[in-house]
C-alpha cells in the first residue's frame, strides 16, 4: 500500500541511462536557475526599506536607489567572475570544488558547509516571501502562513523526487509569466506616474538626519539585506553538468541572461518603489502594494502579478532543491556527508538530499514562524563565504598556472574575492543581532562534523581494505575453522524443530539452549524435547531475571561449552513474517533485541530463520490445523 | 548512556522472587486503592453544581444534598455487592474474570474493554482536577495546565515503572494528610458557620423552576456526573492478589474502610457546600474556594488543603496505574491484548501496560485541553458497564451454584446489577452530547479488535503446535535436506572475504553473488576476486535499477542455479557494529532492507555476520592500517 502510494507520488523507477535525458537547455535552464536571483526583487528592496524608513523617513527611497545600484554593480562583478569559473570547470564549478582544488580541503569543506546552510535558508526565505505575497492581499490567511509554507515545501519535495526536468517544466511557464508581469507593471507604473497625479502615502517623520553615523550603519545593514538578491549566482556554476551539451556555453548564456534580467527587473522595481513610496511593513509586501496601486483598474493583472510572484518565489526555493542535493551528493561521495546522500533514488534524483533539505527548511520555517524579516537575518552570509572562497581559489589558480591572459583573469577574480569578503564581514557585523551569529557558529560546527564523518569513512576503509598482494595470499579453498551452532529454544513447536533441523545441516556441533524461569518449566520442556529423535543435546539454564542473552553468553564462555578461539558460533533465531502489518504489533521484538546484543560479539553469527504465518481466517477454517 | 539513565529513573532490575515482597497491607493498601473514590470529592460535587446552578440557582444546593445521598446509597450497595465478589474470587475478582467465568467470554471481553477505557479516563480526569486545584489559586498557571498534567502523568509513569510498593509509599502519607485536611475543614467549616455570620455569594437568578421536567433531566445528568465518585470500587476487587495474606480479608477491610471514608468525606463536603454556597465554574474548584473561606485566617491550612487535594488526585490516577496494567496483563495472557502487555519489566511492574496507559491518558488530556468538565462527560460509563456485567455474573453464579445462603447473596448482586445497568443507560443518555457517545462507540470497537487479536494468537498456536505423537514421529538425527549458501559481494574487502570463509564452513555449495551497475565495474570486481584462492564461483549480474534483491531472487529461480525444492538457501549479509552510536547514521541500511525482503521467502535463511569497527582515532593512529 505504501509502495503504490509512493509510486503515485513519485512515479515509476527510472533506469540509470535515463539520467542523460533529464538535462537542461537554455529555455528550461534559465527559469529554473534564474528564479532565485529574479525573485529576490520581491523581498530585497522591501528589507532595505524596512530597515531605513522608520529611521530616516522618505529619504530612504533615495538611499534605496543608491543601494540597488551598488547591489547591481556587485551582480555584474560576480557575473564576470563566475563566467571564468564556468569556463574552467565544465564538470560543475561549485565553490566546494573550486576552493578544494585551489586552496585546500578545509577551504572546500568550509565552502560546502556555508553553502548548504544557505540553500536551506533560500528555501525558507523564498517560500515565506511567496506566502507573504498572498497574505498581503488575503490577510485572514496570515494565521495559517506557517502551515501554508510547510505545504509548499512538501509540494516542492514531491516534485523534485519525481526528477529534475519534469519539476522544472511545472514551474517554467509561470516563471516567465512573472518576469512578464513585473515588466508590464514597471512600464505601466512609470507611464501612469507621468500621466496621472499620485500622492505618496504619508510617512512617519524621520527620527535621525540622513547624515548621522548611525544611519551609515543602517545603510550598510540595508545593503546586507539587499545582498540576499545575489544568492542565485552560485547555483548556475554548480549546475553546469546538468546543462545539455555544450554545457559550458549554455551555462554562460544562462548566467548572462540572468544578470540582465536582474538588472532590468530589480532596477525597474526600485524606480517604481521610488515613485509610489508605499510604506513597508512585515505583513505587507512592497511589490504587492505597488501592484495594488498600479493595477487598481485592472484587477486581473493584479491577481496575475500576485500569483506569479508566489510562483517565482517557489521556483527560487526550487533552485535550492536542485543545488543542495547535487552539492551534498558530491561531498558525500568524497566522504564528508553520510554516504546515503550520494545515492540516486528511483527517479534518479538524490532523494535523501531532497528529503534532508525539506525537513531542515521546514524546521527553520516553523521556528522562525515564516517571518521573512527574521529569516533574512540568517540569509546571504553563507553564500558570500562561498563566493569569497571560490573567487580566492580562482585567483590562486590563475596566479599559479600563469597561462594566456592570466593577469586580467586573476584581477577579476581577485577583486571579486576582495569585495565578497568585505560583504561577509559587513553582513556578519550589521546583522549580528538579527541572527547572523547563528550562522557564524553553525559554519564551524558543520565543518567539524564533516571532518569527523570523513575520518570515520577513512577509518572504515582502512579496516576493510585488502591490497592485491594481501588478497592473493588468502586461501579459503578449505575449511580453516570450525562452525558451531546454538539453537535457543523457547518451547517445542514447529518453529524450533525447523531451526534444529536446519542447524544439523550446517554443523556437526549443535546444541539446543533453553532458559527457564524455574525448574518446573525446565522439566516440562525436557520431557517434550526427549520425544524428538535427535542427537542434539539440550542445555537448560535458569534465569530469575527473565533474560536470554546473558545466560547464553555465560554458557558460551563456560568450560562446559569448551569454546576454542577462532571458532565461529552461529545462533539461530526464529522470525515471524505476518500477513497483516498490524500483526507485527502482536509479536514481541525480543528476538530483534537478542540479535542486536549477540552481534556485538565478533565470533557470533546470527541466522534468522523465517516462519511465514498463514492468514488467520485460513488457519481457523482449515481442518489440517484442528 | 540510555541504559544508565533508565537505571537512574527506574532502579536496578529485581528478581522474580522479589514479587512477593511488593504486596500491600491495609496501611499502604487503603491509600493506594481508596484514593480514587475519596478524591472524587474534589470534582463530583463540583460537576453536579456546574450542571444545576446556572439553571435553577440556589435551589441547586438543596438538590446536591439529595443527589449526594443517592450516590452514597449506590456506594453502599456496591460495597455490599463487591464484598461478595472478593470472597468468591481470592485471585482477583475483576469484572473481566467474573463476567467471563459466569456469563461468557464475550461478556468478559466487553467488561475488560469498558474498564480499560475507564482507567484511561480516571488518569485524565484525576490529574486534570489535581492541576485545577492548583490553578484555582494560581490562575496565571492556567495557560500551562495541559503541560503540567502531562508532567504529572510522566512522574506517575516513572514511579510505577519502579514498582508497586515503592510508588505507593511515595503517596500514602500525603494521601492520609488529605483526608485529615478535609476532615479538619469540614469540622472547622461547620463550627465557623454557627459562630460567625456568613453571607453566601449572590448567584444569578434561576432560569427555570426546580419542578420543570427539563430540570428532572438535569438532575439525572448531575447524578451521572456525580457517579464518577464511585469508579474506585472496582480497583479493590481487581487487586485482591496484590494484598498480603490473608488477601481476601485485607481486601474486604480496605473496601469497608473506603466506603466509610467516602461516606464521611463526601457527605461532609456536601454539607459544607450547602453552607457556603460558593459559585462553581470550570476554572475554580468548589472545594478550594470553600477552603479559601474556611481557612481565611489560617493560610498554612489553606495551602495544606490545596497541596493534599492535588496529591490525592494524583493518587487516584495512580490507582489506574495499578489497576490498568494488571487488568491488561491478565487479558494479554489469554490473548486478547498483545502479549507484550503480559510481561513484567525489570522492576516486576507490567512496564508496557504502564507505558500504554501513560501515552493514552496524555493524548486524552491534550485533546480535551485538561478541561475537567469535558473529560467527565466520557467518564464513569465504562466502569458502570463493568459493574453491571460483574454483578450479573455474580448473580448467575449464586443462582447456578445454589450453595448455602444463596438467595440473599443473589438478591444483593442482582439488585446491584439492576441499579448499575440503570446508571449505564442514564449516563449514556444524559451525557450523550457531552461525549458519552464516544465511549458508546469505542467499547464495541475495542471488543472487535480484542477478538481479532485473540483469533491471531489462536491461529499462530495452531500453526506451530506439535502434539506429542507428532513430536515423537520426527527424526532429525541425520541431514534431511541440503543447505546452499549465497554470499552477496559488493566489493572484495575483509568483510566479504570473512563472509566467504564462513560460508565454506557451513556448506559445500557456495556461490558469491555480485550486482554491478555496468560491465566496467563487473570486470573490476572479477579481477579482484580472481586473486583469491578459492573454489567458490562468482556470479555477476547487471542491474540498471541499482537493486540487489530482485536480481538475487531471479537468480535463485533461474535454471542456472538449479534450486531443488526442499533445499534451504542461506544468504550471508554483513553488519557493521560501530563504536559511536552516531556512526550508525553513516552506514546505509540497505542490508536491513535486503534482510526484510529475503525473509519473505520461507526457504531463505539470512545470516548476519557481525563486523566490529574499531574506534576511528585508534585506526588512524595504528601503523598496522597504513
Amino acid at each position: 500500500m505504501f509502495k503504490s502510494f509512493k509510486r503515485f507520488l513519485i512515479g515509476r523507477p527510472l533506469k540509470n541511462e535515463a539520467a542523460e535525458g533529464e538535462k537542461l537547455g537554455i529555455l528550461w535552464g534559465l527559469p529554473i536557475l534564474a528564479s532565485d536571483a529574479v525573485s529576490s526583487v520581491a523581498y530585497a528592496g522591501q528589507e532595505i526599506l524596512i530597515t531605513l524608513v522608520p529611521i530616516i523617513g522618505v529619504a530612504a527611497y533615495g538611499q534605496l536607489t543608491i543601494l540597488s545600484a551598488a547591489i547591481i554593480g556587485l551582480l555584474i562583478l560576480l557575473t564576470l567572475s563566475y563566467r571564468q569559473t564556468i569556463e574552467s570547470y565544465p564538470n560543475g564549478g561549485g565553490a566546494y570544488i573550486v576552493a578544494k582544488e585551489n586552496i585546500g580541503t578545509l577551504a572546500g569543506v568550509a565552502a560546502g558547509a556555508a553553502l548548504s546552510i544557505d540553500y536551506v535558508m533560500t528555501v525558507a526565505v523564498s517560500i515565506s516571501s511567496g506566502i507573504l505575497a498572498i497574505t498581503t492581499r488575503y490577510t485572514f490567511l496570515s494565521q495559517y502562513k506557517v502551515w501554508m509554507c510547510v505545504g509548499v515545501v512538501l509540494l516542492l519535495m514531491i516534485g523534485n523526487l519525481r526528477g529534475v526536468r519534469e519539476s522544472s517544466k511545472v514551474f517554467s511557464i509561470p516563471a516567465y509569466a512573472f518576469m512578464l508581469a513585473l515588466a508590464v507593471m514597471i512600464i505601466i507604473g512609470i507611464f501612469n506616474f507621468f500621466t496621472h497625479n499620485y500622492t505618496p502615502v504619508v510617512h512617519s517623520a524621520p527620527v535621525l538626519a540622513a547624515s548621522s553615523p548611525v544611519v551609515l550603519f543602517l545603510l550598510l545593514k540595508a545593503f546586507s539585506n539587499g545582498c540576499a538578491a545575489l544568492t542565485g549566482v552560485e547555483a548556475v556554476s554548480n549546475a553546469v553538468p546538468s546543462f545539455k551539451d555544450p554545457a559550458r556555453k549554455h551555462a554562460k548564456i544562462v548566467l548572462l541572461l540572468l544578470a540582465m534580467l536582474v538588472l532590468f527587473l530589480f532596477g525597474g522595481s526600485t524606480i517604481l518603489t521610488n515613485i509610489y513610496q508605499v510604506e513597508p511593513d512585515k505583513d505587507h509586501m512592497v511589490i504587492i502594494q505597488i501592484a495594488t496601486l498600479v493595477f487598481s483598474h485592472i484587477p486581473a493583472m493584479f491577481y496575475f502579478m500576485m500569483i506569479t510572484t508566489f510562483v517565482i518565489l517557489a521556483m527560487a526555493a526550487n533552485t535550492a532543491f536542485t543545488g543542495f542535493p547535487m552539492l551534498v551528493s558530491v561531498m558525500a561521495r568524497e566522504g564528508f556527508f553520510p554516504r546515503q546522500l550520494s545515492m540516486r533514488g528511483d527517479r534518479l534524483s538524490y532523494s535523501n538530499g531532497i528529503l534532508l533539505l525539506s525537513v531542515a527548511s521546514a524546521i527553520i520555517i516553523v521556528i522562525f514562524k515564516a517571518d521573512v524579516g527574521a529569516l533574512v537575518g540568517l540569509y546571504a552570509i553563507g553564500v558570500f563565504i562561498a563566493f569569497t572562497l571560490s573567487q580566492t581559489g580562482m585567483f590562486l589558480k590563475w596566479f599559479r598556472e600563469r597561462g594566456k591572459n592570466w593577469l586580467p583573469k586573476a584581477i577579476i577574480n581577485g577583486f571579486g574575492a576582495f569585495v565578497t569578503s568585505l560583504v561577509v564581514v559587513l553582513v556578519a557585523i550589521t546583522k549580528f543581532d538579527k541572527g547572523s551569529w547563528m550562522v557564524v557558529i553553525a559554519v564551524p560546527v558543520m565543518i567539524f562534523l564533516m571532518l569527523k564523518v570523513k575520518k570515520h569513512y577513512v577509518a572504515v576503509t582502512l579496516q576493510l581494505r585488502l591490497k592485491p598482494e594481501e588478497l592473493s595470499s588468502i586461501d579459503i579453498s578449505h575449511d580453516v575453522y570450525k562452525n558451531r551452532v546454538i539453537v535457543p529454544v523457547e518451547s517445542m513447536n514447529k518453529s524450533s524443530v525447523r531451526a534444529l533441523r536446519y542447524a544439523r545441516t550446517i554443523s556437526e556441533n549443535v546444541v539446543a539452549f533453553n532458559v527457564s524461569i524455574d525448574e518446573e518449566s525446565g522439566i516440562k520442556i525436557r520431557e517434550r524435547y526427549d520425544l524428538l529423535k535427535t542427537d542434539i543435546p539440550l542445555i537448560i539454564k535458569y534465569s530469575p531475571f527473565r533474560k536470554v542473552v546473558d545466560p547464553l553468553l555465560k554458557f558460551i564462555e563456560s568450560a562446559e561449552y569448551d569454546y576454542q578461539k577462532g571458532d565461529m558460533i552461529t545462533v539461530i533465531l526464529p522470525q515471524f513474517t505476518v500477513k497483516n502489518w498490524w500483526h507485527n504489533l502482536l509479536h514481541n521484538r525480543t528476538w530483534k533485541y537478542i540479535q542486536r546484543q549477540l552481534l556485538k560479539h565478533k565470533h557470533i553469527v546470527v541466522s534468522t530463520m523465517p516462519l511465514q504465518l498463514k492468514d488467520d481466517a485460513y488457519v481457523m477454517k482449515n481442518p489440517k490445523y484442528k
